[in-house]
Formats: C-alpha cells, sequence, structure tokens
C-alpha cells in the first residue's frame, strides 16, 4: 500500500522531503503552511487530514516542542504519525516533559508514533553511537559540529553574538545559557546518553564567544569583523551520568575564515583508548531531509507514542521503493 | 539470568573476548583451544558443552566458514549461539552457500543464531550503512581501509607479495584473484549491498600490487624494500547490483612508508552529493573483540538460523551489563 504523506510547512526543506518520498514511491496527500498561497493547499488541517487520511506528517516548521505541541497533536488526534526535523525533537523527554506526557497520551490513543530525525538525530545521535557499539567501555565522549553564519539570516546571528564585543557577549549571551532553554547540543547530547543506555544525573550549557585570527567579512551583516570581534559562539553541552560517563557536545556557528568548514567530529574514549569520526563538509539538508524520509518505515512499523533514537536503532537506507509495514 | 559464554580459540582476540564478557556480566563458562593446555581446559567440545551449558559461543580461531564448518555444527547442533570474528562470515551467503545452508538448517532446529561480527562488520558495513542512512539516494560507495603487515607475520607477508617485483606479483598473486576465494574486501562490500538492500547482480576482485615512494624497512622479512619492489597489495572489490549502484572497496595491507598509518574511509556519492566518513587510525583489535561482545544480547534474542547484519541493525553499545534477553 502506498505511503501517504503529509507535508506540514513549505520552506526549504520540505520540498526536498517532498522529491525524496515521491522517489520512494510514496504519495504526497497533503501540504500545509502557514502562507496557503505558497502551496495553494488548505490550512484548515484538521479538515484536510480528515479528507486525506496520511499516514505520516512531515513536520519542518520550527525548532522547540512548545512551538509544534499545537500541529503535532492536530495529527496525532487524528491517527497521522510525525516526523519532525526539530532540533528539540531529538530528544526533548525531560525538557519539554509536560508537552511530551500530552502527546504521547494522545498518540498512544490513536495508534500513532512521533519522532525526531533530521540532521541532528543523524549526525549527533545515530552516528556516534554506531561508533560506540564497538566499544567495550565509554568513558568520554567529545563532539564538534559546525556551520557558517554567514548561510543563514540576520536573526541567527544576532542570536550567535555577531559583531559583538568579548564583554556585550558574556552580558547579553553567555550569562543567559542558563535560562535560555535547550541549546541543539543539549537536545542531541542528552538524546545521545539516552541511545546509549546511560543514566543522565546533571547537565549543564554554556554559550562561548568565537574569535578569529584575521578580520573576516560578515555577509549577513555586511560588515568585517576585526580580530577580537565575536565571530559568533559555541553552545557546549555537558552531560554526567550515572555510570560516570561523561558527555561533551559542542555545535559552532560562526562567520566562516578562510580554512574554516562544516564538520561532524566525534571522539569517544575509553576501551579502547579512542575511536575517531570525522565528517568533513557534511550536506546537512539533504541529509535533514533523507534522515525524515528514511525513518519513515520505521517509524510506521514501531511502538506508538512518543518515541526516540533508542526505540528504532540506526537509520535504514531505502534501496528502491518504502518497504510494506504496518504497526502491529 | 547470567549470560552463558563459551570461547572457542584462545589466541590473540578470546582473551580480550573473555575480560569483556566479566565486565559485562557474562560468565565464561567454558574455552577450548586446540593447544588444550594454553588454557588448561577440555578439547573435547561436545562434552563439554553438554556439561557447561553455554547460551553462545565466540569463535576466534580461522577466517573462512569452509574452516569453521565443524566447530559451528557442534554448537548449533547442541542449541548453542556462535558470534565469530572470522571475516567471510561478514556475508558468507553466497561465497559458501552449501555450508551456510547446512548451518542454518542446524542452527534453526537448535533454536540457535550464527553471526559474523568483529572490525570487518562494525568498520565496513554497520557504520558506511549507518551514513546511508541519511541519503535519498546511494549511486556510489567508495571504501579503503589499510593496515600495516609489519604488525603480522611471515604468512601474511608472503600472501601480500611484500619484497616481490610487479612482474613476480603479477604472475604470483594478481592473476590467481579470480580462484583465491573470497577476499575480506569480497565478503565486506557483499555485506554491505546485502546490507543497504541492494540486489548484487555482479561481483569481481582484483589484487594490486603497493609502491612506495622511499625505501621502507620491512620488520617482517628484516630486510629494506627498495622503491619498485611491492610493499604489500590492496584486494579491491566491486558490486554490481540490479539498481545500478556499484560498491568499490578496497583494504590495502603494506609495508608503512613514514606518514602511512591505519584508516577506515569511506565515501557515498549519489543524493547528497557526496557524504564522507574519515576514521583515523581506527583500534582493529579492540573493536572487533567489543563488537562481537556487544552483539551477544541482539543474538541472543534475534531470529535463529544464520543471520547477518540486515537482521540486526546497527551494534548496541552496552553500558552497565548484559540485559536479560531471550529468542521467542
Amino acid at each position: 500500500m502506498t505511503v501517504k504523506v503529509m507535508l506540514w510547512g513549505w520552506g526549504l526543506m520540505n520540498p526536498i522531503c517532498a522529491k525524496y518520498v515521491l522517489q520512494k514511491g510514496g504519495d504526497v496527500v497533503l501540504v500545509v503552511d502557514r502562507n496557503a498561497s505558497r502551496v495553494g493547499k488548505t490550512t484548515d488541517a484538521e479538515v484536510a487530514i480528515a479528507a486525506t487520511k496520511p499516514d505520516i506528517c512531515i513536520l519542518a516548521t520550527r525548532s522547540t516542542l512548545k512551538e509544534l505541541k499545537d500541529p503535532i497533536l492536530t495529527c496525532v488526534s487524528k491517527g497521522v504519525s510525525v516526523v519532525t526535523i526539530a532540533e528539540e525533537a531529538t530528544y526533548p523527554i525531560t525538557t519539554a516533559k509536560a508537552i511530551v506526557e500530552e502527546i504521547d497520551k494522545v498518540a498512544k490513543a490513536n495508534n500513532a508514533a512521533v519522532f525526531g530525525s533530521g540532521y541532528s538525530e543523524w549526525a549527533w545521535v545515530v552516528l556516534p553511537a554506531a561508533v560506540a557499539g564497538a566499544a567495550a567501555n565509554v568513558q568520554k565522549v567529545v563532539g564538534l559540529s559546525s556551520y557558517n553564519v554567514n548561510d543563514y539570516g540576520s536573526a541567527l546571528c544576532e542570536k550567535h553574538g555577531v559583531g559583538l564585543s568579548a564583554a556585550e557577549f558574556q552580558a547579553k549571551i553567555s550569562s543567559q545559557a542558563s535560562t535560555a532553554g535547550p541549546s541543539y547540543a543539549w537536545s542531541a547530547s542528552e538524546g545521545l546518553a539516552n541511545t546509549l543506555g546511560f543514566t543522565v544525573t546533571k547537565m549543564t550549557q554554556e554559550f562561548q564567544p568565537t574569535f578569529a585570527d584575521v578580520p573576516v567579512y560578515c555577509d549577513v551583516l555586511k560588515r568585517t569583523l576585526e580580530v577580537g570581534t565575536c565571530t559568533g559562539m559555541a553552545a557546549k553541552a555537558t552531560v554526567q551520568t550515572a555510570e560516570g560517563t561523561e558527555i561533551i557536545f559542542s555545535t559552532v556557528g560562526k562567520v566562516y575564515a578562510p580554512g574554516d568548514e562544516d564538520c561532524n567530529d566525534w571522539e569517544i574514549f575509553g576501551d579502547p583508548a579512542k575511536i575517531t569520526l570525522k565528517m568533513p563538509v557534511p550536506p546537512t539538508v539533504e541529509t535533514t531531509c533523507a534522515s525524515a524520509v528514511n525513518r519513515i518505515p520505521q517509524i510506521l512499523a514501531g511502538p506508538a507514542g512518543y518515541i526516540t533514537s533508542k526505540d528504532l536503532g540506526a537509520i535504514h537506507y531505502i534501496a528502491g521503493k518504502f518497504p510494506e509495514v504496518h504497526r502491529t
């Protein structure tokens, strides 16, 4: 039976997801966007869901569970499962506890599942967990993922403190780390700890400014950042576990200097002494969309409720069409 | 209930496996080795198995299914599952078809499973498959894994053509590729194709000599290899599939020149255009043993018969003790 997919949000990501769904033999039966004119389809989601009966919704709008609670509940209350690329969805079990519990209850009552995938799940949870599969003892995990703020808009630039002095960064950004809500690094590292079977005892996050050794030009602010001016920031999450294992993960977003490039690097220390994974210039957009689409058969065949990476294991490449799946 | 483990072979690997099994709360109930005096235990495996009733045997003796048929049948006929680090066991379904079918039948009749893990499964199948999980379309996979023949004995040196001239290598080694049996590269790349869901239509392997730009000293042969003399070889397997995807995997074993080091590198081409995984200086011995041990709960909970990576997915790190598992 053809997998019927609904897309919620029609920005950068879902048009690519739509292409991948069609390549896999799925059908895009519904697109919902706040700007209905973009896609010429309804924004009255409940009515449209009842009419089109999708199996699953790819939700690609915002980053936090608080922002996504309403669209997720709209879907699962109609029995439509959800895969979202929202970064917090990678592991929101503690950071959005009440919302997750409410979603979980409605999803289970309607035999639907909710899952967070995308680059943040694949590159920051699935891959380091696959590497750790060949470790006898993991004592420390150190991850680093970097992106160029020049690739994004002014809102992200501002959030990353680009152009601030060190003192301004401290006052406006570093000092707010404890109340800023979970960074991408927080959600991913907590998700990794959970997937590896650790019991998290303490988590902290720090926001640290980045500086370049040479003046760098910021395309977004349209000005050169002199040496000593913040080029962006690292969000660093530190996870302590009952097993004594520590996970330290930093996502770095900055205006790149010559030679800087995207990375997704992981080091696992223990026994063996060290295992290193390096992923130079990872294609974040395509892997975000493909991992969400490739997760669809696993989500449709898996348990109902709010589920995470630990429940589904690694993401399976789909050679050809979506396989036939049913939740039992 | 404590997982009861039997070790078959007591060379470099199984003492490390034994340590990991004990760390995970398992019990080593039996060691079998052709040189019984090494471990002071019986070599009469059948009697010892009946007396000690292991759940699973870690078999670490030889590399091919032909060599391992008898010990595997001895285990599974008594209902003891087997995990082996034999390289062909990663995917012997076509290269040792008759043996696999015989083992599969006996294993199923006795509710036991047989599985190949170790570095060759983890580094060459599980990891590239996890990377491909974020691809929408895989058109080509290129893998390269390298090791220093100085780390091994004279038999391996000879097999790799170390010290031969180019003409001697061609006559003695390259020309034998089609009758040499499956190389490690063959078993791994066929296993990867299967795990990714491809239908293999054609496979070939080539043995190519390696040369250094500078004279290198061979510790095993105790002589300097001049420029133009073979320092070792690459076994290169090429897989064609019905889906049009090509997998090219080379395992390179050579006398290292300054700057050479072990690697496990994969490139996946298609959509996205390219995903790169690099693993500098992978710890092969420890990851071989840990991946075999970490696979134990999955094997004991999985289907009976001869099973492969596709049946079990990624290898799960075990934080703490073996979980309680039962085959249903």
